[in-house]
């Protein structure tokens, strides 16, 4: 018998069939004699619905407001839930995120989970019940609802199993686990069985779609044990989880991620502190940025560019920002550029052992795909490449340092 | 300059576009330099949505659970007015029940309201802002979600307006006020300017929808006048206040309500206490009766026939309550007729001028229409009436009351 958070993503409660499946899978656990709370997402399109429905009547709904109107598709799913589980025979209760003791920042849209008053949980969890508790939700101290932004619902889990002292948080999704690469591009790609939070986390930071950033960040400061699997299948997944770091530098996957837009500053002045007052204003506009890149520029004319990555659901703020720079900085202009992706290759120490860069550009260079920008960190080494040859890419690496295990692992021996 | 508490019911903000209208009559008052509390029930058919994906999983879902599920309808639908207000320039916020301090009993589905926490409102007041408050819901004491029954946004804006102290409490609805008559019915109906609280209860108990009974009862218990008027005209509507009661007895309206069940208990033992066990099943299981006939039955079999009405919603749970009485109280049969109307003429001390009586039968027997059973109150005089004959007797006792107001003025005098 275990104290386990499980967590339901829309696209598992898409439907009222869909919600009724999820409630015979909580039953088989539960008729193991196992202690659940399950946070569960809104129903597969309610939140873009809603969204609409703002965005129609205001280009820029208040942001308090949006939360208001957000949070009920969470608590639509977890009350369809727990009235289903009751027609099955079992005991549960719903609970807002508010009403779960989730307390946030008053930072609407993505509010940052402050603490958790855990009692009523457990006071429920003591009468033998199931605790059903709304993701991507929870309140300020002054009883105002907040949500916690995209990926909200893998955090309350996580968040949740920390301040239960839960055994371990099952995220359930619409896929079996962490794989060595997206199995729609890679047919060889495999399951990841264990994966330590570091390469997780860089790797939902990639654009793995698994397991949210902050999810991971959650789960590793508290030392929560998540066990990353699919709603649709009894197959174990991924787990995820503190992994002896002594072990040899190995790659653990390829990821990429479509998303994103280039943006290039031109003939930005060459003067001191200039990178720093660029990402200041991109920071001041809520962008995240990767990949950055100064070129050399002309010496001539003392003007420099400056390239970097951004998300494009980020795209419409880095203009915006852009926009605030020019009142601070003379550049002379900006291009946009949406036809590449980035393709990363991920694992603990990747940076140390330089014989993978090597590989990898040799690999790329064998395929004839140029490379734009790369950025490195201890853990993942990523290229920017032409959009239409991310596929190649990413079945080319996987080749190279992940199809042909037996033989690597000779070689480390 | 008034502090107004208004409240606009679901086919007031039925979609976007009459959100949108609602926010522009909100503006208005608001740019006269009055203070708003705005109450907003579920748009159109939410409600009615939500409630049957409920059914779709269970047959009889828990009502805390359902109420859970229900009060989001009126949550998306402050959201939206407050987003819709901010585009107008309008600074607003919505409140859940909850939120704006409604604490009720925990007897979910149908919760009393217990008391009005006010400071959150009034301090959103002070600061100038339109506070906008979901109906039909508040919360226990335990911070669970509760809704407040059929006409529960009626409840929470006279409640509102009681508890703070408003200048008056304006209902928005789909009519211009309260008719003589239904309109649709009788071509020659009048708006009624002004009528008490005892009339309109009684006119909201017979069928009338305009206001509900509990707000009327609220209103009146705490001297709130209440503006009853039409979203979609300018038009002043029908004012409920304390009327001077010392004026001469007069007919004010003709009511009907087609949603009944006339109930018939045959062979019913001839015993004492036998009425009490009856109404004390069907009281337990929530059934409102009117109308009780009891027949002088056989003396020869010592039995005696019941006859009672409820209204076509309560008819499931009716028939639960004789399935339960089947077991305490042996009678023959059951009969259950829904061509039934009943057609009701109102006023203060109606019945205390017996000529009234005497001119309702007489009329509807000119007209050739069969009274199957009367009831009557110090405030009614209500006729049980084949259905299809409702509106030639609508029509006829409005012409027999309130066509000729002159002449029935004269032979007063």
């Amino acid at each position: 018998m275990s104290f386990i958070v499980q967590k339901y993503g829309g696209s598992s409660v898409a439907d009222l069939e869909r919600v009724r499946h999820v409630a015979f899978r909580v039953k088989q656990y539960w008729e193991l004699g196992h202690q659940l709370v399950v946070v569960v997402s809104a129903m597969g399109k309610t939140t873009d619905q809603l969204l609409h429905m703002a965005f129609e009547v205001h280009p820029r709904p208040p942001e308090r407001e949006l939360d208001m109107l957000l949070a009920t598709g969470e608590q639509i799913s977890v009350s369809l839930l727990s009235i289903t589980l009751d027609a099955l025979g079992i005991d549960s209760i719903s609970l807002t995120g508010g009403q779960a003791g989730i307390i946030t920042s008053d930072f609407y849209t993505r509010a940052k989970i402050l603490r958790i008053h855990s009692a009523r949980i457990r006071s429920h969890l003591a009468e033998g019940k199931v605790v059903i508790v709304a993701g991507f939700q929870g309140k300020t101290s002054n009883e105002d609802i907040t949500t916690l932004g995209r990926g909200g619902s893998d955090a309350t889990a996580c968040a949740l199993a920390a301040a239960l002292g839960a055994d371990f948080c099952e995220i359930f999704t619409d896929v079996n686990g962490v794989f060595t690469a997206d199995p729609r591009i890679v047919s060889q790609a495999r399951k990841i069985h264990r994966i330590s939070y570091d390469e997780m986390a860089e790797m939902a930071s990639l654009g793995a779609r698994v397991l949210q950033l902050r999810a991971v960040d959650f789960s590793q400061k508290y030392g929560v044990r998540v066990h990353v699997r699919s709603t649709f299948s009894e197959e174990e997944g991924t787990w995820v989880e503190e992994v002896d770091t002594m072990e040899e530098v190995k790659v653990r996957a390829i990821t990429h991620s479509r998303d994103l837009v280039k943006v290039v500053l031109l003939g930005v002045p060459n003067e001191p502190g200039v990178a720093a007052r660029i990402f200041k204003v991109l920071a001041e506009n809520m962008v995240s940025v990767d990949m950055i890149i100064q070129s050399e520029g002309s010496e001539a004319q003392n003007q420099k560019d400056f390239a970097f990555v951004v998300s494009k659901e980020d795209e419409r703020k880095t203009r915006g920002a852009l926009s605030d720079l020019g009142r601070v900085l003379l550049f002379q202009g900006q291009k946009f550029d949406d036809s590449v992706t980035r393709v990363s290759v991920v694992g603990v120490g990747i940076m140390s052992d330089s014989s993978i860069a090597h590989r990898i550009f040799r690999i790329l260079g064998k395929c004839g795909i140029n490379i734009d920008m790369i950025s490195t960190s201890n853990l993942r080494i990523s290229c920017l490449i032409p959009a239409e040859r991310m596929e190649d890419a990413v079945r080319a690496l996987h080749g190279e340092f992940l199809e042909d295990e037996e033989v690597t692992l000779n070689e480390d021996f």
